[in-house]
């Protein structure tokens, strides 16, 4: 699917994105707590800063954009009725052996490679910080998709740190040597396609 | 997510799976002749009614059903005009870089092993079929999660009849042994979890 | 790749792949623990027969076979430094950013679904069982890609132990009504295919 | 497995990738060729040149790089009849149903989204260009999993200019305006984590 001739810019796509999270009560601080537990014990001198960073930077990345714009949409459209059965009910009380969720997600988890994936596993499994909070406000609010959304982006950010990470080490260095903007933003430069 | 108190029968999911695509001018017929077309060369003695067999089996699986209730909500909402912007716009026009079609149809396709990953991904280039009419059809409703999930339930289909063929060769049997019905439906059945 | 000549039976890769297992120390009942660990808070009657079958069906299913054989083909030749540099370096030290090793682990837990994707994660992380044991046993062999093809195998069980569950939850049954052997081999039944 | 202390630099990993191509006979020219005539249909003013450099920022990549590793080395190996039975043959004959070399070639593939995928499903089934010749080539050594690592780089590096295409686009420019050393390597760049 590559020849259509749309015209909705990168700009808007992405500022949807932020908007849609900060309207179901996502912060990206809140995900960048859940990066930093992650992977604290494993990189000297990371700061809640640089996992902030990290995460803007993955909701850079179109596939994420896409993949939330779409998580949140049918969310919001389960609160509102809007959805026609059975898959109203499907979605509303987050069916057990419902998958598309996960699905959903783990098309831009895999972007970020095999770390991310388990990383993503592991946070599906044990919630913590806004997806356990999310996952308990039962009763207020379906969020069927965002949880699997901020598992997603939180295993693509501690991946990313992973990596890069790795990087530090062969130049002697740790995150301490690293001002947290240098994982920031940027995706779409010329050099990063 | 395995253990919410939900109660929507698995045959209610079936029944709303197969209305769904009827509805949007989908028959299980179409589907089987994609698989014919890609299965015949390698499959001696294979027919159409194999083909239609495999297409209903793979229709009976969760992941399957749950990936086209999710799809065509999501193009039927577009033709309605009521999902948000840029949303609305990016799934209209089927955008050339949107790939949560191909996320979404790709999680049932996974599993049917890396056959049917490659058969899903040759039908979303060369498109034939009744993909090829839905692709051609534009003005005349939006497809653009349809198309993906009928090239996905085509390749699993046609991956389930692949790995049968392997079977019957160690028997020294070929398709023209084995009457249709042997291919079909009874997923959930206890031996087959 | 479906069109080659060749003559290996399935009963032969099938003892392989048994035999493999064994001789790294892995038996059936190890894996079975692990699956029935992660399942019986969600499943009312399931006993570790039930979980012993479910991880003998599953390896039954080619997708698993072949990953098993080739994991643990790597895992020796590293033992016995018959790999040529760098690659012998990094999978005799399990290298941190290496991630060949889940991505076939991977291969066949995509093919029982997503909740078998989580549990894969979860398994990476928290290494439970005889994974743990492996993965302790440094200096003792090279485990590097037997761990990851363990939590694998357990996945895969446990989310078939999972899928069934829904099943008796409609038939009003739990696994205590379940005869064990239900779980089992069998695979390449027709019916299956 | 991210917290162990190997020290395998970069450029050594890098070095033996380029190297492991280059002795098995593909240029990186041979893997240029196909994602121009992939891409050259969509992408105006697209030449041979940004192929190239798009393809070697693909080699740069630690997924990339692993993948092809593991994936000539077992060739090789196989060539010299060093892999234990009944491996041994099924990866000598590129057994009908043996779908490893797919699915390591697919963890790379992952990391460049939706678009790789379906690429590479569309180069597995349509051999073109120095796949064809190693495919044809039997009997002149074993090419299981080279031919699916050729297709994977060629699928990651067309998904990389699909994208870069788009950001062009938006700004009202093509191909023609893009000097290939654009597209080149530097993925271990600081920003691009």
């Amino acid at each position: 699917m590559q020849n259509k001739n749309v015209r909705i810019s990168s700009e808007e796509v992405s500022k949807a994105t932020h908007d849609a999270l900060e309207r179901r009560g996502v912060k990206v601080l809140d995900i960048a707590e859940i990066v930093y537990e992650m992977q604290v014990p494993y990189n000297k001198g990371l700061t809640i800063e640089h996992c902030t960073q990290s995460v803007e930077r993955v909701l850079r990345k179109r596939e994420v954009q896409h993949a939330v714009l779409v998580g949140i949409e049918l969310d919001e459209l389960a609160e509102k009725k809007m959805l026609s059965e059975p898959l109203q009910s499907i979605i509303e009380n987050d069916e057990g052996l419902f998958g598309v969720d996960e699905t959903i997600a783990l098309g831009s988890v895999f972007t970020y490679g095999s770390i991310a994936v388990t990383t993503f596993g592991h946070l599906d499994k044990k919630k913590i910080g806004i997806i356990e909070k999310l996952d308990t406000k039962t009763g207020h609010g379906v969020h069927t998709f965002l949880d699997d959304l901020i598992g997603s982006i939180a295993a693509c950010a501690a991946s990313r740190i992973a990596h890069r990470m790795r990087d530090l080490e062969e130049e002697g260095e740790t995150f301490a040597d690293v001002p947290p903007v240098v994982l920031g933003p940027q995706a779409k430069s010329k050099e990063d396609l």
